[in-house]
């Protein structure tokens, strides 16, 4: 399979929608030279990163969301996928018809045609605002918890697996793609590079991006596409390094600037079998009845022995 | 806490149990020079690594394992611990009164006392001959799967969790742990740079250490420290690259020999609490009701969705 990923530079306040699916579509106009069946694009495309702002007003917060996909403005990049037969996974903020907000993805078949949809489950930061901090992380206010669980969807004869963003960083996500005979995992992301909550080095939020991709790409058997929203919007700096990391857990391919830019690869899906066969032949290995503590304790408490 | 991995080179069918011990104290004494408190030796330890020999008579297999631990052979590294006051943690075959055989750890405070025990969970390889293979891997002939589960045992004012070898590549592992607020994580391993189920690149089995090690730690916000058994033992070579990673998934230390070697690092425990109480504040985050599939499915079966 031709596999791409399509990362987004900045995209600011005054950016419009349309605007960015132009960018979108000439990405995938580019992917498809480079021989690619399926590109991957970022969490949140269509706008900035606007959980980083706090807003009252429920029509200021509803422009950053679409109430039906594709519409009018998203269209084209479906048009794009029809017309050169490319997949492709993208997200965006998801305004239902009960008013709830969701941190969406979805997948798109090479008809232009969605075959699937993930609702964010792991939502990071705060529903409070907070006032000793450089910007705001309002995942958990702008977003309810995705209520459609990890599920894997057949396409172009490989079943994909979809996540977003932090959930990248939570072993459980893969597990239950894998255990659904998942060989693809695709995900978009938006990460800041500085922390609000801690001095963090800054270096440390591209390596723990990576060998998160790294380890659960290998510990499952699958192949994992990540693609960044980067670059620094209206002065948020976020990370690049998009990457494609193959079953061996090695990253095969990865971008080298924050702004627009495809990468592809061919992904042999069949490589990940050597692995869900011997090392993680989870029917041989694994042991359920000793994990019971990931399903019955939320945090973390005392030990039990 | 001063934490030390000791490493050991190569131990051959014809070195006796006494002279591995000989080599652990010694390893025991440079630690201790170097500040450690505690160390970390390799699955296996006092013999070489058997499993990869099909033995038939019983007589011949026990000879590899301890009905009691410490005892007459061990005993001098129990000694030297409690002499020098430096906890450790070590593998061995261990040999029950029922006569089950069972891959172990054990955890023993700086007054030379055992105070955790750990029967090895996911065992690798087969219990039946394999014709065509350059060696035998035979964990599931020799070995019971572990009964006690992942437990969690307090020591010099630190919770640890302990693990054996394969372990360290599943996932629920640490998570077991770190839902019992682990802060820290030992093991052993004893890891062929020959895969005996497929061409695997040999580079490979280095890099799925490592990156299983890394991620792992970052995503439970604990220490992990990991021993090898490593060079040839009877022309049978074994991968080192025993580590030391911080919680932010960073190698702080990490052996360049094949041969015995300690390695040691200032651990600061508290490290982990600035993960655990944001990006893996597990009780803010987690969403066990999604994680499901990980105890209802032993392996991989259809999506659900």
């Amino acid at each position: 399979m031709g596999l791409a990923v399509g990362q987004l530079g900045a995209v600011n306040l005054q950016d419009s929608k349309a605007s960015v699916v132009k960018r979108l579509v000439a990405m995938m106009h580019d992917a498809k030279k480079r021989g690619a069946d399926f590109i991957v694009f970022p969490e949140l495309a269509f706008t900035t990163f606007f959980p980083r702002y706090w807003m009252d007003n429920e029509d200021e917060i509803h422009q950053y969301f679409e109430s039906a996909m594709p519409n009018d403005v998203t269209q084209p990049l479906f048009d794009a996928a029809a017309a050169l037969g490319v997949g492709f996974y993208i997200g965006y903020a998801e305004l239902t018809e009960d008013n709830i907000g969701y941190n969406t993805a979805i997948l798109v078949n090479k008809s232009g045609k969605i075959v699937g949809k993930y609702r964010k489950i792991h939502l990071p930061g705060h529903a409070d605002r907070k006032e000793s901090v450089p910007f705001q992380h309002l995942e958990k206010k702008y977003f309810s918890v995705g209520d459609l669980g990890f599920g894997v969807f057949e396409l172009m004869d490989a079943k994909f697996g979809m996540c977003i963003c932090n959930d990248r960083r939570w072993p459980e996500t893969y597990r239950v793609m894998a255990l659904q005979s998942a060989e693809i995992v695709v995900l978009g992301y938006n990460t800041p590079s500085v922390n609000i909550h801690w001095n963090e080095p800054v270096h440390l939020r591209t390596t723990t991006h990576l060998i998160s991709l790294q380890a659960n790409a290998y510990q499952n058997g699958l192949w994992v596409a990540a693609a960044a929203k980067c670059g620094s919007e209206d002065g948020h700096h976020m990370i690049g390094s998009s990457a494609i990391v193959a079953p061996t857990g090695e990253i095969v391919a990865r971008t080298l600037t924050e702004e627009d830019e495809v990468i592809c690869v061919q992904a042999d899906l069949s490589l990940g079998e050597l692995f869900r066969q011997h090392v993680f032949n989870f029917s041989k290995h694994r042991r359920p009845e000793h994990y019971k503590l990931i399903v019955e304790r939320t945090g973390a408490g005392n030990p039990i022995n």
